[in-house]
């Protein structure tokens, strides 16, 4: 694993790497077997795997945990050199420079909810030092996990608003055998806060279940059926995907078909 | 228009547009107004459109259509001068021919249910086709309309799959005054079929309207937010979207996030 601490070992290690296909994996560092999934996956799809390891300033908040956002560089790189990664970039821009590379906006439609509606302006700076990254690595793929799940949406879109030839691809998230979620963020918790977290996954867990397992939209589709039917119509189905409504009926032999959001 | 009728003359084309940004819209022909706003949606983000017209052998079924699928190339070229299209391209390939080109399959995951349960390989002559014509025509840009919704989505997961470089554009269904989603198949009705065909679009915005409008995922959600609270949580949000249920819970200071499919 060649480690890249500028734009100039970048730059060389580029010239080594042009003619293979580059998975890239970025990261904020304090590592967990969460992103060393990202990494498999990566590997799968690539000849060669670069990760990054740099936390960045646009995406924290004024009263976020930036500063103390866990570093451990030294625990970092002996991680990844378990798993095979040809390069590993780790930059120190500053937040000063940061601020002169191109600035990218969120996607709003996806921006202004969840995470984005309590992080003012925290995917605005991950879409950009994404599209940065994106910009200096040049990658054939980039490998993002899905407990960020908001942040893959809105770098998909911006990778389809920018037309980048990239493509995104996602991995699951990866839990602690309790069910809890891995995240750098976890080492926060001490031990009364960690089995309180428990609870976050046995409670989605069972909302999961429950949401499932609701007959409400199997019953009104089922009237609806009968209704066609006894209208006259053959229905090859009327059915649920996708937040959608789809259906194909014939009428006296031809075969029509409609959807529309549900 | 300069209109296309073979390959010779589709090469000869794209050396005056290879330089252009290019909207591709496929059609089988027997156009309508729904066609006619892919080639405006086209228009709107490419310097050259070119629309093909080709009732494409590998998409039907032995018992389906193809033989009396509506062919009407006069009043098609008609209605395309009604509008800025570059390049008609309009080739005859016979089902032997196309039995020689590259065979794609579609996403099973996306191919095996709704229309492509009832048409059996329909869809894998659809992605060959498609993938074909974005060989020979290589465009920046393909418009599809949501009426083929499946068809959208497996298109969408072909270009992906296949790293294709072209950007495919959603379409919205235009709708006859009585909400009968225009198709070319609606030629077959007689008048009192076509009284019938009205009924799927009223019924399909009743499903929607009772879907969207039930209230039990709220209803789960909210009950467990109140245990989330009772227990010490602090939550941003615990919310539903995109099928999905999102969790943003601070507990003793730490802001944990996850998801999951539900």
């Amino acid at each position: 694993m060649k480690i890249l601490y500028n734009l100039e070992e970048l730059e060389i290690a580029k010239n080594e790497y042009k003619q293979k296909s580059i998975a890239f994996v970025p990261t904020m560092g304090a590592l967990h077997a969460g992103h060393l999934s990202l990494i498999d996956r990566a590997n799968s799809v690539a000849e060669n795997v670069i990760v990054s390891i740099f936390v960045n300033p646009l995406q924290f908040g004024p009263n976020e945990d930036f500063s103390k956002y866990p570093r451990d560089i030294d625990r970092d790189i002996n991680l990844l050199k378990s798993k095979k990664v040809d390069y590993l970039f780790c930059p120190n821009f500053t937040k000063d420079e940061l601020l002169k590379i191109k600035q990218i906006s969120a996607e709003p439609e996806l921006a202004n909810i969840l995470c984005g509606k309590f992080r003012k302006g925290h995917f605005d700076g991950v879409v950009t030092i994404v599209n940065y990254f994106f910009e200096l690595i040049e990658p054939d793929y980039a490998i993002f996990g899905e407990k960020d799940y908001q942040q893959l949406k809105i770098i998909e879109a911006m990778v389809n608003n920018l037309s980048l030839n990239i493509k995104i691809l996602a991995a699951p998230i990866l839990r602690e055998a309790s069910g809890l979620a891995m995240s750098s963020r976890n080492v926060y918790l001490n031990q009364s806060s960690r089995l309180k977290a428990d609870e976050i996954y046995k409670n989605l867990s069972s909302i999961s279940e429950e949401i499932r397992s609701r007959e409400e939209i199997q019953g009104i589709i089922n009237s609806y059926k009968e209704k066609f039917i006894n209208s006259g119509f053959e229905l090859d189905y009327l059915e649920y995907h996708w937040s959608r409504i789809f259906i194909a009926a014939r009428i006296d032999g031809v075969r029509l078909i409609d959807n529309m959001p549900a």
